[in-house]
């Protein structure tokens, strides 16, 4: 229980400050867009859906600014930083270690694709290919680590990382006021752990993970995090294998419901996202809409309800 | 000069009332999106970019307010509503029409593609399919609209359409103030028209157009609407032949300039939107940026320009 005296509001709010202290015209305020229900094809009444279109942050996805906000709270030695990842996470890393002009370092394995070392080159950064497996490259960025100081960062279990995910908490409730509930992907947990950190129980946080890459469930079920298969269809970017050390702890203080959805649904969410609304969006930031879609999370008469829209790293091709 | 004496503002508060009372839920209040200049590599101190998303309007373009408008204004006989049109004139009337449960009949040429028809089929409107190229469809639709009766909406050339578009300014000023000026793409007229009308000179309406469909850049020139020949990356949308004799007064009005972009400078812009902002739109829409990336259009220090992201009517496989 490392963090359990950790202030987590607190944090936030210094997360809020250092980031648009030192970082200014890096992050995005990203859209809150207020709807009616009706617009969703749910009849529900004075029910209102809130997208908070944070698929349009810079990079693509929240992951910034946790990302940003671990460098800006930590000095960065001249070996630069470190990171090991193709996804979000990496490219979030990258494009911040760019905007303060320095070091990046990521670590991928022989199997990752050309076109996301193109992009993280793209990004200024340097990409170091390790082994086969993700396993390898991780090993790999551990042993730079060690050797030369260099700067990690975690996709979710930081705590600045997760401080950094909860400024969306913030934002939220500066540009809409407080929802009273809050739907969003958890994959290793860096986002729902940030938004439960901030809202407390002052909203529901509900946390929606895909049948196949159940980690917050299953640790659930198991009363303590585990090793969980993952794979899916939204295995890219929410394929963690295991709950963050930090999200367990604070979505057991503040997170009542955990909630499974298919990967028909999440498809079906992520196609109508794209054909009724013209968000192109990837497939773990369609698990909000999904679970209304679904009926798996029903809202009352009156409710606001949150869905967190985090990342857009999609193929357009695919939405066609 | 028939619109000469008409009162643009009153026109358009009249049918923002319309909207509002008649067809709840049907259109949508898009996000207007604040950004630093900096956010699109421009250093220009203090100034403001503003990002009107109404590519996330219902039907995919701003097209729904205008035809909204028409039908709410008229009383639409059993004969229904047709339209002549498989872009997203066409979309919009057919999305409209079914939002009122009416007819509505949409023609189009032999030549169109079938996606356009299933997809305004989707939308409950009876495709007829007449002749060979545009002007075939359009003589059908004009000949069944005397024979039925049946109400006729124009893509961009009558009243309402003209004042329903300018709901667009209207809903601009309303969530964030007035801007200093308003960047919009220019075809037949119908949005820079409703645009001038609101705003008058309050703001300044720059009209853009692709140097390969330049409707009014040709009737300025020639000092009265002319017939040009259109083709190129926007066609689809922007190709109107000739310049509306609505617009055509409404920007002799208000509207000082009217500028050319090439295709090139266009798809670049459509491709930074989807690459750095995870916008997907349609290439009309990328024209406001465009004159920005090119420098045909220089804001000044703190200048508050509004770019009109109009539609994404687009194969997202086009952005990859």
């Amino acid at each position: 229980m490392i963090h359990a005296t950790t202030n987590w509001r607190l944090e936030t709010e210094g997360a809020v400050r250092r980031l648009q202290a030192a970082s200014a015209g890096f992050l995005r305020e990203t859209p809150l867009w207020k709807l009616p229900a009706g617009a969703f094809g749910l009849e529900i009444p004075q029910a209102e859906i809130w997208l908070k279109l944070e698929h349009l942050q810079v990079s693509g996805s929240f992951k910034a600014r946790g990302m940003m906000n671990r460098l800006l709270a930590n000095e960065i030695p001249a070996s630069g930083v470190v990171v090991a990842s193709g996804g979000n996470a990496g490219i979030a890393t990258a494009a911040a270690a760019r905007a303060l002009g320095v070091r990046c370092q990521v670590f991928l394995p022989g199997l990752s694709p050309e076109a996301k070392r193109a992009r993280l080159r793209a990004l200024g950064a340097e990409v170091v290919v390790v082994g086969e497996v993700y396993a390898d490259a991780l090993a790999a960025c551990l042993a730079r680590q060690k050797e030369t100081g260099a700067l990690l960062t975690h996709a979710y279990d930081q705590p600045e990382v997760v401080a950094g995910a909860g400024t969306l908490g913030h934002e939220i409730e500066t540009q809409g006021g407080l929802p009273d509930a809050v739907l969003v992907s958890v994959g290793g947990g860096g986002l729902v752990a940030g938004l439960a950190g901030w809202f407390e129980r002052r909203a529901r946080v509900v946390a929606l993970e895909p049948e196949r890459a159940p980690t917050l469930f299953r640790a659930r079920e198991a009363g303590e995090p585990v090793d969980v298969e993952v794979g899916g269809i939204a295995a890219d970017s929410l394929g963690a294998r295991r709950i963050g050390a930090i999200a367990w702890e604070l979505t057991q203080q503040h997170v009542q419901s955990a909630l499974l959805l298919s990967d028909d649904a999440i498809r079906a969410a992520q196609q109508w996202l794209w054909k009724e609304m013209k968000l192109a969006v990837e497939p773990a930031a369609a698990l909000p809409l999904a679970a209304l879609q679904t009926g798996a999370y029903r809202p009352r008469e009156g409710e606001k309800v949150c869905l967190i829209v985090c990342g857009a790293n999609v193929d357009p091709a695919t939405l066609a």
